[in-house]
């Protein structure tokens, strides 16, 4: 069962029941459906007190009526029943609760006494709460979901998630796949009466399924517990964390939001810092991190080769490499011949390469990933479109203008390599297929820049980490 | 023939010859082929020496032999070969030429050579030249393009494109009409030996069919022509510039890619900001504020009403709004009454407006645009997808969650609106075709505010003008 403490049950329950199952719209129908449809259905056990059938399921009554091994309660009744259900949750032996229900502190004094008497009874029964005002958990590994997600979002990956907001965990989970980013578990928090993002900063620690953490927050309750909790984390895996109200007028919505107290900012920003989580400014940077630091190694120092077809572009991303800190070395005069040998007069072999619309994209990018002076490089792939169409149309894939990225990139994988393709979707789509799942293509040069800054950021953290 | 001094000549040929038209793939091969498909084939006329059939089209073997009104020569042929096709075009009485060929002065000092005598010869005859290293113009009103572009490229909008690059510029041409942003008219420069961006942005001020102007340059040779022609422009229509070369190392691969001197960039920063361009810091930040200015009025204030029904994107967006100088003020007492009216007693009528999963997400959104104390509005629709599977399954187009945007917007037009639309895809298809073609929908709420600020910052300098 996992962990000491057993927050790991949350993700793998024996058995589940649902308490506020129900046939109209909302969690109390939805959420027993996708259960129902990821296997769960002979440990899945519905509750209502009229009792009846729902999804060919039967509905029953109470708590204390359900059969089997059960060790997790997801409840969705109104904010005022939830006492009452957690002490029947509580006698019936089950000791990890989801409250998905909201109305609590989010909604003023009232729900704030609702939400204490919660966590009160919870106590009395020692129930693990996560919630209230969150929509739970996912586990791909065994396809567990207490959220009603779709199918795409149930694919195997090493990414985990922690959201304080259940709306933002579901559209992450919406969206995430289609950056080819894939989760191994995720979890919604709400309100943090129990449970909050250091627990579970400390379970994702020592789950060897999870590579990579994204974590959005808008607040912390006790910011010597996520001192720690990064401290254990930092030099293990990766945490990337997207912080909001950083602003006075945000930390008033968030508030109203999900009742935290999101502090002032530079707290936070020096307490990231120091324990080498690299912090996102926009939900997009979160993503494209996420997308760098799941597929990519760190880089062993901060020389960036940027092969281009398109000078232009190769000047944005140099913009942006010496913006943040990288380097755009020469290239040694090995790398250069390799690169010259058979290209065409005009070209220029500087970095950016700039190979313009000859057949060196793929010399260029293999030389400069072998290149000891190299770190890391970024391929921009760039045609426009009337003449890939007319190149592809002829049954290429676009290989012979750009080479197998992919493969090249098996070739050498000790160095992070990032693509950035512009232009026209359908090209895009050909370069995503062209640089398989373990490089990831940008539309634009500088967030793919961005995120490998962040990646030698966070190697360099590793470094001084490992000389202490 | 439009202008006194003809440029709107290199848009609106009475008849164009193609200087290096063939069979083999390229140029030479590709715009013949362009022009032919929009309806040019009755004047356009194909040079090349060998003589014969290309498209269904004779081959004349040279300039002299083309009959017809032709008043724009595109000039395809290898660099060497310029000057004595320019000598043959001029003598012809043909006075504008788009040098298309590359192997000038961004090759080193032989090119260099080759383009001063290009340019001598240029001048000799009175021709206008767009180029070397270049791709030149598109005019979607009349179909006319030297660009290898695609169909979806040539609708027709209202939106002016100065690139300095060509291969940038067909690749913007190829992926703007995936942002809902469509051309009027685009040129790319290459070297400039004669026609610049400044001539460039005097002849998109007085044409009515621009109204919005996106420049992306490398540098200016002339800075004080940049800033007259800038001047000439402010309050009149706004122009959009991404300036690359910011730093050294940047400016460096300038250089080599269309010889151009960047200059520091703190100068262009100056110029920029005293005649009101606003500055792009990134492609997608380009793209992304040309969507917002090519469709939105300048606000009246800096008040921002934020409308979401995800909280978290909604302290996200403030954030953001303060970091760029906007305020996200409390709401009048009417619309905070009118938002009231008919909502779940857990809603929080505050500004960011987090409407949750309720009903008054349109309710709101039509308080907010009509409160007199609200500049502009940001809309954040946000539906965790398989609920949202769910309600459109049932035949419903998402509009009784968020309402008829389009048609909320068409009755409030004097006030800018972006919606913000993150998850699924088919959710963010679905939100845009809500929205329409005058609302922009981005996918993150940090790009969308930036917009409308950059939007702010215009009219400011707008009413500073005015007031001068």
């Amino acid at each position: 069962m996992g962990k000491p403490d057993g927050l790991m049950t949350f993700f793998e329950p024996r058995g589940v029941a649902v308490i506020g199952a129900r046939g109209s719209p909302g969690f109390g129908y939805g959420i027993p459906l996708v259960l129902k449809r990821n296997g769960w259905g002979d440990r899945l056990f519905l509750v209502n007190p009229r009792g009846g059938m729902l999804h060919g399921m039967k509905l029953h009554r109470s708590i204390e009526d359900v059969p089997g091994e059960v060790d997790l309660a997801v409840i969705i009744v109104p904010a005022p029943s939830v006492v009452e259900v957690l002490d029947r949750v509580g006698s019936r032996g089950i000791r990890h609760a989801i409250i998905e229900s909201a109305g609590f502190a989010e909604t003023g004094p009232e729900g704030r006494k609702l939400q204490d008497a919660a966590l009160e009874a919870a106590r009395r029964h020692g129930i693990r709460v996560i919630g209230p005002n969150c929509v739970g958990v996912v586990n791909t590994a065994n396809r567990f979901s207490t959220i009603e997600v779709i199918d795409e979002a149930m694919e195997r990956g090493s990414t985990g998630i922690i959201a304080q907001s259940g709306v933002f965990g579901a559209i992450m989970l919406d969206m995430l796949h289609e950056h080819q980013l894939y989760v191994s578990k995720a979890v919604t928090l709400g309100n943090r009466v129990d449970v909050d993002e250091c627990d579970m900063l400390d379970l994702f620690c020592d789950d060897p399924s999870v590579s990579v953490i994204m974590m959005y927050i808008e607040g912390t309750a006790d910011g010597s517990k996520l001192r720690q909790s990064l401290h254990r984390l930092a030099g293990i895996k990766p945490v990337l964390v997207l912080k909001t109200g950083r602003s006075a007028r945000g930390r008033e919505a968030t508030l109203s939001h999900t009742a935290s107290l999101s502090g002032e900012d530079d707290v936070y920003r020096g307490i990231l810092r120091q324990f080498g989580a690299a912090r996102a400014e926009s939900l997009e940077e979160l993503i494209e991190m996420a997308r760098v630091f799941a597929t990519q190694p760190p880089p062993a120092g901060r020389h960036l080769a940027v092969i281009t077809s398109s000078g232009s572009l190769g000047v944005m991303a140099t913009d942006t490499a010496v913006a943040r800190g990288l380097e755009v070395p020469e290239l040694s005069r090995d790398t250069a011949r390799r690169v010259l040998e058979g290209s065409p007069g005009w070209m220029n072999v500087r970095n950016p390469i700039d190979v313009g619309p000859s057949a060196q994209f793929p010399v260029a990018l293999k030389a400069a990933l072998e290149d000891p002076a190299i770190d890391m490089v970024l391929a921009i792939t760039v045609l426009p479109y009337a003449i890939f169409r007319a190149v592809t149309a002829k049954g290429s894939t676009g290989e012979n203008w750009f080479g197998d990225i992919g493969a090249i990139k098996a070739a050498n994988p000790g160095k992070p390599l990032a693509v950035c393709a512009v232009g026209h979707q359908d090209f895009v789509r050909r370069m995503r297929a062209l640089s398989g799942t373990s490089v990831p293509v940008f539309v634009s040069p500088e967030p793919a820049v961005k995120a490998l800054a962040s990646l030698y950021e966070y190697s360099v953290f590793l470094d001084r980490s490992a000389g202490c």
